[in-house]
């Protein structure tokens, strides 16, 4: 599988990114139904994994690691991105009052600790602040995330649903580069394609990430994008033997800004296929048949 | 007539700029009847043409090419604006599955060729990004367009229809300044002074253009604004002798970030008159006053 | 107090900064009324006053300017703010046809003569554009309020209810740095946390202020929001002796981006409390509670 060379960084990320947000929602979550989806992704090539703190309730990272744990010598054939800030309403924080965000520096070190705990290892590759947090103070975070990078305890940051003002704030009290920006993008979510985020993003190098590359699955639903989008998904699928989902991720690996979609099926025989993606041609009028058979008029 | 040097460019643009997308809708085409037009613009100065390869179902450069290859000592009187990245569903192009927009170098460089044949021209002294293209590789567009002002196929380039982060992407990508955005501006379209957009194509010294500078003719119809609008027009017509027209027009030149409007009527004591507007006087106050009826509320 | 550096200037500031536009509504205006309130403000450390030229229809300044003509020894005690470029309908100007901005060269310096006047100083510490005036000529105004700088009148300039691109094309225009914006926030209005804005301002230096920090008053009604509110309000007074006007000033000084609250009482016992907002604690977790609460809704 082709890699791709986060914004300004020295990491190798895969095309395809695995998503493991839905690790503990898998009916076996023996270590060895998680080492085959680790298996089934190292074979074609798909070496980066994408956690967060809060995954699964704040389980998904541990399952992870205990396959880490169980076979050391996965951690230098991939790549681990996980998130912070998120402060979840959760059994588990029993006295939090309401969902919040933490970016504080305290917060921060003690999020990535925790994840590098969880997962079995002592670094992570990418450090992603979840969501925008208003109560921010970018000269502590900034500091904070500076001295993880210099520890070696991650090896770049960057941001998630971030918009640019934001990032550049935080960037402004950085020495090392943000890398990444991950946000929702698809045929059913265009908005960053339009607004100025994702001309914004390469603008300022950081390397756009897809999350819900399918719509959260509303692209298998019967709504009138999908029935508008059906005879496009039928002609790709003769022409290409392309099924819906792999059109759908197809669409953003076309796009010249190098989107990397994660992708979080739990279903094996979905997971030995992605790989086939990488195959699929949308050309330019294509791309744009799709786009307005989604938005449901022509463009402008 | 006052002329403007736009952008960042030695390009002088005269200070109302005649657009000719509805050429191809006057009852005579003959090549008499566009010369008629180009010589009732060139006789008061007006002496910039804006066109795009698409105007008039791919029409109207021809029939203003006509003109030119008719007297070539035309051209080096005037400066030919022209347009491209719009693909239109169109008889012409019967293969097309869906209107798209396409800034790839190679459609890019073809468009050009085309519009150079068709206007009997081997320059244009201003090319314009039609619209925003969510696909658009900015490397390789950036590239085409540094290319296409080296090589003298074209003076300048510019783009129309965009927001900052999308002009500042693709300029990223130039060696060559971007001079202009041609957006849509008028009494009944005033999002651009108030959402940033005019403000941030003066600080990247991007020339403003106005395009439905009267509102698509909205500005002639009976509504709430026209009712509001109609007791100024009055006053000013009574003390400056002007027409609602020119006030609308006057509206826009008055304003110190020198945008230039794109007036299109097909209509030749219309365009005899164009040149009175420079006469007209509207004061800030009264600036002011045609914009709170327009938008029916005082300002904050 | 504690005080504060407005932006990039040598101007100190009170942490919290009075603000007069209520004082001609007051029972009582004589001077030893107004001079109550400035004594009771400075016996607290609340050395800053924001003013603006229309304020209590063009009489707030006078009303102030009284108690400094009285006791000029005042006004070295005091930073004064005042604002100019709206022209209200008004008696005082009968003539006027509608209201308009105005950041001309020539209404600039005089609206800033008449606020020295009014105000019996020979200098203002700061002076704000009150709105961006989308007919603004950026060079022009900038240069204005460069030299208004350079004459000793005014000791630094910043903007009012203004978003990223027009204060930039105003600096572009400037040799002198903008040195604060101000904006309406509070738990009520919380757009410039998330829209970029709050953002913007600190990686350009601006200080932000924050005209109705208590919602104009809408806190103290019965309203969805104040009755979510309310559990919390109860909680802090229990804790920590606050009131609801205070604490929601306490929200806006917790921000790391050192945000200037401006509050405007005419109520002298509340005038003296004031300093005691100092001494609350808003740790990040109450901060997103209220930010809940007002919002109706958690955190994405």
């Amino acid at each position: 599988m082709r890699t791709f060379q986060m914004g300004k960084s020295n990491l190798q990320f895969s095309r395809l990114v695995y998503g493991v947000w839905r690790l503990a929602d898998a009916e076996d979550t023996s270590i060895k139904h998680v080492r085959e989806k680790i298996d089934l992704c190292l074979d074609q090539g798909i070496t980066t994994f994408d956690h967060a703190d809060i995954y699964g309730d704040y389980e998904c990272e541990k399952l992870f690691g205990k396959a880490l744990a169980d076979d050391p010598s996965l951690r230098s054939q991939m790549q681990l991105i996980s998130k912070c800030d998120i402060a979840l309403m959760s059994d588990k924080f029993s006295d939090r009052r309401v969902k919040f965000y933490d970016t504080s520096a305290e917060y921060v070190r003690a999020s990535v600790e925790q994840s590098l705990q969880n997962l079995s290892t002592d670094y992570l590759d990418l450090l992603l602040i979840h969501r925008p947090d208003p109560f921010m103070n970018a000269a502590e975070t900034g500091a904070a995330l500076d001295q993880l990078i210099d520890s070696g305890k991650v090896k770049a940051v960057g941001v998630s649903n971030f918009e640019v003002w934001d990032w550049r704030l935080l960037q402004a009290n950085m020495r090392h580069p943000l890398v990444a920006n991950q946000v929702e993008m698809s045929l059913l979510q265009r908005d960053a394609f339009t607004n100025g985020n994702l001309s914004a993003m390469q603008l300022d190098s950081l390397t756009p990430m897809a999350w819900s590359p399918l719509g959260g699955g509303a692209l298998f639903g019967d709504t009138p994008e999908t029935r508008r989008l059906a005879p496009i998904f039928e002609r790709l699928a003769q022409e290409q033997g392309a099924s819906v989902d792999h059109v759908a991720l197809a669409w953003l690996l076309a796009h010249s800004a190098n989107i990397l979609p994660v992708v979080g099926t739990n279903n094996p025989s979905r997971i030995k296929s992605l790989s086939n993606i990488l195959d699929i041609e949308i050309d330019r009028e294509t791309w744009f048949e799709l786009w307005t058979a989604a938005a449901g008029q022509e463009v402008a």
